[in-house]
């Protein structure tokens, strides 16, 4: 399969098979993503992210078929941790599957099972690239917003929707602040439900310490399920995008977002090479055992570690 | 003051000072770490953790006194990241001010109120070197168990005990359990309190899924206010020694702390590297800003970043 034509012809299979070869670290996705990568720049990237049970993909799934009715293509990256509890990444995609994958302007993939959520955070940003490159017009990037790893799939979005729900808690503290940061947008869900505006005007108070006076994330009260406020809420979305335009503040968070990931590749490359080091024999466990004899000091270990890299520098990808 | 030579004097002032230059990041403090670090190797490294408010410093302050009965001398290294809403470290400080540090034969340093905790799990394990070389015979590093990096602090440790308190909450797997799996003793301080044998009950229930056969660690429900049990958790953490060392797994402890301390020293030097890179311009951002362009792809922009690094390598430290 040439997946670089098939990307171009729009070739959903090519699509899928790059997104593997990305989740799998094939040196070949890089070389495609690398040759394409002018192609990208056009997909708006939402982030939907929140407390597990919060209808998340419900949320999603309104948003795209509301997408869909204005023409719009649209690619969903569901990040489900692999969680031995909840197995929740096979059961959305199920759903997801019967109602909206038939769709030819939909692209769903769901990454769940992988150990390393560095790596989850790899694959899941390699993927968005995909769609980029694909061309769709709107990427989502659904994920459960409880641990920094997932913190730091979601915050490279353009704009992030914190998906909340009446009766989390006694109290909307309890949810990190560093996390509750990111959100550009707060959905209040299942806002039939009781202490919804409570939970509105917990969120409001929060905002009430934000930092950035120039933008102030909306809060607002949905029922997802049957529609109610999806419509508001994409006009949210497209106000903080003319937000972010308007104020320059686009440009600078897409810089940052690229700063990141050239250090996170950089960092990935350097690793790699290291754990190459020494062929056969592993050099840092020598190192270590030197120390441990006090025949080295750990940091004459790292300078050695550091000539081996410099003398060994792998070519990457 | 000539440091190396204050500390070959035992002079106390002199390991405060190279303490200081450590959490400072000072080039001079690591050339005199790597001089001196063949003596090292001789202190007992005690880590000391559990929840706020379960009395970890009254636990540290008894076992300090009781060795210090036996004549052995003990350094502290007491890790409070900075809270805003408990202020703990200055408390804590405060009271051992007054009781243990006019001992001469006792060490104790705070460090609290550094931003970064990947700079403070830096500064932990550099005070624990000067300690060890200092010549101390014990060296407890104490800190809140409540995320990754107090984790990664602690787990350096020979013997970690886990410092528990009845009434945490409902549910004892509240605690994560990577950070319970790190206990090798869990003490249930606080024992006069209602539930405590429920509380060992649950950890004992818990540890029944652990999955090292050859040692399971002991509980142990204590009082450390009124001294009750604290004799019997230092006999503990003696058996617990005596097993590291009888099984052979104190060396493969050991050599795998080595290993990441090597790889944390590594990945530090790298990272000064870059961020120094290109004078006063700043590299990073300027190819951030060519992805941002298209004019490059982010992995060819780490390539670069690499070419720049192989190029300009640093003089270590």
């Amino acid at each position: 399969m040439d997946i670089k034509a098939g990307l171009l012809k729009k070739d959903k299979r090519a699509a899928a098979r790059l997104i593997s070869m990305v989740e799998n670290g094939e040196t070949e996705a890089v070389r495609i993503i690398k040759e394409c990568y002018s192609m990208t720049g056009h997909a708006r990237i939402i982030g939907i992210t929140g407390p597990p049970g919060a209808g998340k993909s419900t949320v999603t799934d309104k948003l795209v078929k509301l997408l869909r009715k204005s023409g719009k293509q649209v690619g969903v990256v569901a990040v489900d941790p692999t969680s031995p509890f909840t197995g929740g990444a096979i059961l959305g995609d199920r759903v997801r599957m019967t109602d909206l994958s038939c769709d030819p302007g939909v692209f769903i993939r769901s990454m769940g099972t992988r150990g390393a959520l560095g790596g989850l955070s790899k694959a899941a940003n390699g993927a968005v690239m995909v769609l980029d490159i694909f061309g769709m017009d709107y990427i989502f990037i659904e994920t459960v917003g409880v641990g920094q790893s997932e913190v730091d799939i979601v915050k490279f979005a353009d704009t992030v929707v914190m998906v909340m729900v009446p009766g989390l808690g006694d109290d909307i503290q309890a949810i990190k602040a560093g996390i509750m940061e990111i959100g550009d947008i707060f959905a209040v869900n299942k806002s039939d439900r009781d202490g919804s505006e409570r939970t509105a005007a917990e969120i409001e108070a929060m905002l009430d310490f934000n930092r950035n006076e120039e933008y102030r994330p909306p809060v607002l009260n949905i029922i997802a399920r049957d529609n109610t406020g999806v419509a508001e809420l994409l006009e949210l979305i497209e106000n903080h995008w003319k937000y972010l335009n308007e104020s320059g503040s686009f440009r600078q968070k897409k810089t940052k977002r690229l700063r990141t990931e050239i250090m996170n590749i950089f960092r990935d490359m350097v690793m790699r090479t290291v754990y190459s080091l020494g062929g056969g024999t592993n050099i840092i466990d020598e190192l270590a055992e030197k120390v441990m004899e006090r025949q080295l000091d750990p940091y004459s270990a790292a300078d050695i570690l550091l000539d081996e890299f410099t003398k060994n520098r792998k070519d990457n990808y």
